[in-house]
Order: structure tokens, then sequence, then C-alpha cells
């Protein structure tokens, strides 16, 4: 029984490694089609979508028939409820990508371009960076990494509250290029958001090791790893 | 230990229903702020966000001792599983009505009002009644109800879209009121993602009622009750 759950735990891990390598993929090309105005790029994305599907009710199933099948305990159930977890927030990675994809492709690149699509790109980095360190602290188990995702949010905040404060204005200056505006507005959004799941992920790294419910007191100091 | 499962179980629920109900009650709040222009109602919500969150640690916690003492198989497993993820799309929906809320108070009441801002009524009053009929299916245990709730979900999208389309080309036509278009917009994408949620919580619903898993193939046919 022992030996079945370490190897059924192993693949567990390797399916949600494969996820988050996935989700990673998608965003970055999603990025990259935004940046380089390439629709052929963003189309690979709505590929990825049926692979991340699948592999969401794939990692859900697992987590179900170890949980049924070895009543894990302590650490092991901590680690399989932040799976559960992580897996939900991976995927709404996934579908966030498919969704800058899908304005890039009908709205952004049926427009001429603005030099304002500039202002996404310092999100995208951090909202990146966020969803890797986030899902390296969960694999590694480290606190001290997921601590300082946390740490991150802020400033993606801070940055989409200024694409708000800039855009705004330029739509009463340019209104020509509002639509253009207000879709950089939305994608801007979808980053915020990525950047909302990678803090959930280092949550749950967090919980995962030290057993403690951070959410909500991100403002509390972590207790030390 | 039977006995204490069944208590703890009814528990479980009894604190979920009462995340459910706060969570609509925070959307109702929220939307009704946005219609009268109440600014004293919107900071309503502010104060219901702490009792929310303490409810999704709670929830949690209880699910995972449930899981931990008890080992629960099957139906019971799938009942738990069901309600954390119900639960993290429940603190989800509480944290869009605080969204909500804030584009009110810190830009929406500071500008003059937009007759637009009536286009987000319909789609709040899907949002709500798919949030409360998802919660009823999973309460009552109805696959028909949650297949309802699927079926209002393109609704959503295409008056999503609607708003979209109506509001870019005003944006414009009145620069001068282009924030508070965009604001409209951004209030639209949060009750979008209100009605995803509550289609989150209908499929958790028919998974825990069948123990099938029919996430990302809404367009499947799904089998009968």
């Amino acid at each position: 029984m022992e030996r079945h759950f370490d190897e059924d735990l192993k693949v567990l891990k390797e399916r949600l490694l494969r996820m988050g390598n996935l989700a990673e993929e998608m965003v970055r090309t999603a990025v990259e089609a935004l940046k380089v105005r390439d629709e052929s790029l963003a189309r690979q994305v709505f590929g990825d979508e049926e692979k991340i599907n699948q592999l969401h009710i794939e990692v859900d199933e697992l987590c179900l028939s170890l949980l049924a099948l070895h009543q894990p305990m302590a650490v092991d159930l901590r680690l399989i409820t932040a799976v559960m977890r992580i897996n939900a927030d991976l995927e709404r990675v996934g579908d966030l990508a498919v969704n800058m994809c899908q304005t890039a492709c009908y709205y952004l690149f049926k427009q001429s371009p603005v030099p304002e699509m500039g202002m996404i790109l310092p999100m995208a980095e951090i909202a990146q960076r966020m969803l890797k360190e986030s899902l390296e602290a969960f694999f590694h188990r480290d606190v001290r990494l997921a601590q300082s995702v946390l740490a991150q949010e802020e400033k993606q905040d801070r940055l989409k509250a200024g694409t708000l404060d800039k855009l705004i204005p330029l739509i009463r200056q340019n209104p020509s290029y509002g639509k253009q505006f207000v879709e950089i507005i939305l994608i801007s959004k979808n980053l915020e958001r990525i950047a909302d799941h990678a803090t959930n992920i280092a949550e749950d790294a967090i919980f995962m090791v030290l057993g403690k419910d951070i959410r909500h007191h991100a403002a509390d100091p972590v207790p030390a790893a």
C-alpha cells in the first residue's frame, strides 16, 4: 500500500508540473503574440486549451482516487488538497491566456497598432515571474520564495492602477483609438488576475509546508520557514 | 465515529450555506449600490469582506479535518471535495462584489451619472439568478436545476459582448464620458465572472450527485439525473 501511494503521489506531482509548464507556456505565447502582433502565435494558445482542460480533469481525478484509496493524513493530505487548489488556479491561468489571445485575434489585430500596447509588458513580466516562482516554491517547498511572490502582488496592483489612470484620459484625447485603449485595459486586467492566481499558489505552497493557512492575512508577518 | 461524521458534515453544509448567503447578499448590495448610486450601501460590502474571508478559511479547515479524521469514501468524498471547490468560488464572488463597490466608490460616484449604467442590470440579474440557482442545485442535489444554470451562461456571454460593442463606439462619440464607459465595461466583466463561478458551482453539483466530471464538456449532453 505504502509503495503504491508514493508512486501515485509521484505521478500526481509530475502531472501538476506538466500542467504548470503548459500554463506558463500559454501565458508566454500570449504575451509574445501581443508584443509582435502575430496571429498564428495567438492561435497556438487556442490549441493548448484542450490540453490544459484535459490535465485539469486528470489531476482532479488523481487527487480524488488518492484520497479514496489511501486515506492520507497530515502532510500528505495537505499536499493533495494544495494540488487540488493549484490545479484550479492553473486552469484559470490557461483560460486567461486564451482570453488575451481572443482579444488579440478578434479585436486588436484588426485595428492599427498603438504604442500604448507597451504598457502591458511590465505587468506581463511580473505576472510571468510570479507564476514561475510560485510553482518553484511549491515544487521545492521553498517558503522564502513563496513569500517573495506575495510581496510582488502590490507592485502589480500599482502598475494596473497606473495603466487605468494613463489610458482613461487618453481615450478622451484620442477617441478614435478608444477601442484599442479599452482592450489594453482588459488585457491588463487579465494579467492582474494571473498574478492573483500566482499569489494563491504561493499561499498554498506555504500552507503545504508550514500547515498554516495564511490566506487573507497577507499583511501579517509570515512565520519563518 | 459515524455519528460524529454526520454531525460534522451537517456543520460543514451549514457553514457553506452561510457563506453562499453572504456571497449572494454582497452581490445584491453591490448591484443595488450601483443602481441607486448609494455610497453607504457600497461600503457595507467592504464590511462583509472580512466575514466571507473568515468563513472561507473555516470551511476549508472543516473539510480538511473531515478528510483527516473520517477518511470518507465515494459519495462523501465527492461531497467534501465539491464543498472545497465551491468554497473557493464563493470567496471569489465576494471579491468581485467588493471590486464592483471599489469601482463605484473610488470612480463612478465621483463622476456624473450616465444612463448607460442601466446596461449592467440585465447582466446583474442573470449573474444573481445563476448564483442563487447553482447553490440551490447543490444543496438540494438538483441536477436539472444545475443544468439550467449551465444553459444561462451563453446568454450572459452574449450580453457582455453586446455591452462592449455598444460602449466602445460611445467612447469615441462622447470621449468626455470615456471614464464612466470604461468602468461600466469593467463592471460587466465582473458580472460575467460571477456567472462563471455560478457555472463552476453548478458543475460541482452535478459532479457530486452523478459522480461525473462534466467540466470542459458543457456542449456535450449531460446524463439525465
